[in-house]
């Protein structure tokens, strides 16, 4: 049998939905009779009221706003439905607003969030972001703010990242193991902390190791499929000597690998390549990417939980979430025949 | 702590709440003392004067709710892309709703998006969507909406779509071009019309290169990278010769394509494959992944113009628009050696 919903309650007094939702929650401009008929109405259909309208009554919206920079990337969606599974079952409904990687969109999605009175902001800031006072403004309100996989730490805000670090780390030391010696880095020109950390632990896996850090094989842009191609097109025509690549994130692998291929340099018997974010496309491709899994779903529920837990407690202290990322080793870094 | 309101600010100078909103507003009946009593007072009490408030004597928030089924795939985010381009350069701000497929997160997207007091309300139908009910609700309430790729032509609402039937034609008229005859037909079993059209066209283009109809060929099923690979295996098994694939979506024809490759058949060569969407990862893929194009971008663009159509003329009659589709002829169907 289907559950029975606003909907059935409405046709059967022939009444709309909307005044049947307000009935419910004893809006003022419902009359007693109609609210009475409608209460009676839903008793005899057995409705369960959801956990949204009864919230109306309290003062909150149950509805939670979340910004992501893009989903042009799997890692963003795959982090909202996280975020929605926990979410969904707690009566919560989560909206998105894309900023683009505009902090513009941002301050936008933002104010269009506070319009809409949600109960709470999870973002992830975008790469231009550096002034901080639309999301100081949130914290001005007590409305509940987290952060994750970019975090802000002068906000002092609940947050889930992954340790990036670690990441870099345990990328570089796959490729040293799989026996490839000369590793470029492609990163990013931005600032971004989670990308000065992936380099960092580029770096001390090399050292662990006691391979020299060569800092012309570490190469900055605007990271992209094409800036991948880029990248191996210059370490090529200035005569680097290179075996593997480690890209800061998929995109900018696969361009890397299409431009090897291209120039007849077989991945991964000659040179090595490994991502990271775990692209959705990364298991499809030949040779299969390797690539670093940041744990996207179970971040988006720690981000849901923190959530849940500052409206709990309105003086939980902002606890900072840190999950550990998970390598992902496919065909691209297979230099040992096994 | 609660938001301040104008409430508060007429209880701590101890005036009328008209008084508040219209000094706030900077109505002449009101003096520049009290005028100036109460800016101060709102900055005192970290006011903020919201837009849904000053708005609701306009009636507008310029705020658009858009309900995509899944952010998984690229094909809606890409919708997504060019609806924003539209209502930005507009002055809208765009928010997301993701229903996942099922009716009840689409029913509940909508009651999130009517409270949130959006202006209007564009949307792509669930699988799973039968009853229309909630849809309904927002006509009644005069609210804008448009539907874009999945309509519901019961519901006489503008949308944009595109040609499914002539989507369906190109790309089997491409594989017999191509030099397939046995050319199977991978789609869904729920009865959504763009899958119908798809199949329709299929038999079409069949039917005017004069090869027949094989009931044997068509395969249904909930479509996915898994479901492609199940139905290649079922036709082998099955002992029925077949010499291309047109599969309803592009990652089931990803299945198709792993599943005869792990079967030592060769793609393109002995066997064709076509997809349809032009979901990123073809392009990456090897070999590289023809399908049909749905021009989504320009969807976007298209339903966001339908929206300000109808905003600036409410009597405006529903326009249908429908996009051709763009055959993009990769590797995976390159039978003929050129």
């Amino acid at each position: 049998m289907q559950k029975t919903t606003i909907h059935d309650i409405a046709r059967e007094l022939n009444i709309t939905f909307s005044t049947v939702a307000r009935a419910l929650r004893d809006h003022p401009a419902i009359s007693e009779a109609t609210k009475a008929a409608v209460r009676e109405m839903a008793e005899k259909l057995n409705y369960r009221q959801n956990k949204l309208a009864s919230s109306l009554r309290s003062g909150n919206t149950h509805i939670i706003g979340v910004i992501v920079p893009s989903l042009h990337v799997s890692f963003f969606s795959s982090v909202v439905h996280g975020i929605e599974k926990v979410m969904n079952e707690n009566g919560y409904s989560i909206l998105l607003y894309q900023s683009n990687e505009l902090q513009q969109q941002e301050i936008r999605g933002i104010a269009t969030f506070l319009q809409s009175r949600v109960d709470g902001i999870i973002s992830s800031i975008t790469l231009e972001t550096e002034d901080y006072r639309h999301y100081e403004e949130i914290k001005k309100r007590n409305i509940p703010l987290i952060f994750f996989d970019r975090d802000v730490a002068a906000l002092d805000t609940p947050s889930v990242t992954i340790n990036d670090h670690e990441g870099g780390f345990i990328a570089t030391e796959h490729l040293v193991q799989q026996g490839y010696r000369r590793i470029v880095h492609i990163t990013a020109t931005q600032a971004l902390p989670i990308f000065q950390e992936r380099l960092r632990g580029y770096k001390d896996a090399l050292l662990r190791y006691g391979i020299p850090v060569r800092e012309e094989l570490i190469l900055q842009g605007q990271f992209s499929l094409e800036f991948g191609k880029a990248c191996i097109r210059q370490l090529r025509e200035r005569g680097i000597p290179f075996d593997a690549v480690f890209a800061l994130e998929d995109y900018t692998a696969m361009g890397a690998i299409q431009q090897l291929q291209a120039d007849g340099i077989a991945v991964p018997q000659e040179t090595g390549v490994i991502g990271f974010a775990n692209e959705s496309f990364g298991a499809l491709v030949s040779p299969g990417l390797s690539t670093i899994d940041q744990q996207t779903v179970k971040m988006g529920e720690e981000a849901a939980r923190l959530f849940l837990a500052t409206v709990r407690d309105k003086q939980h202290k902002p606890r900072k979430v840190v999950l550990e990322p998970v390598l992902i080793a496919r065909a691209s870094t297979k230099k040992i025949i096994s």
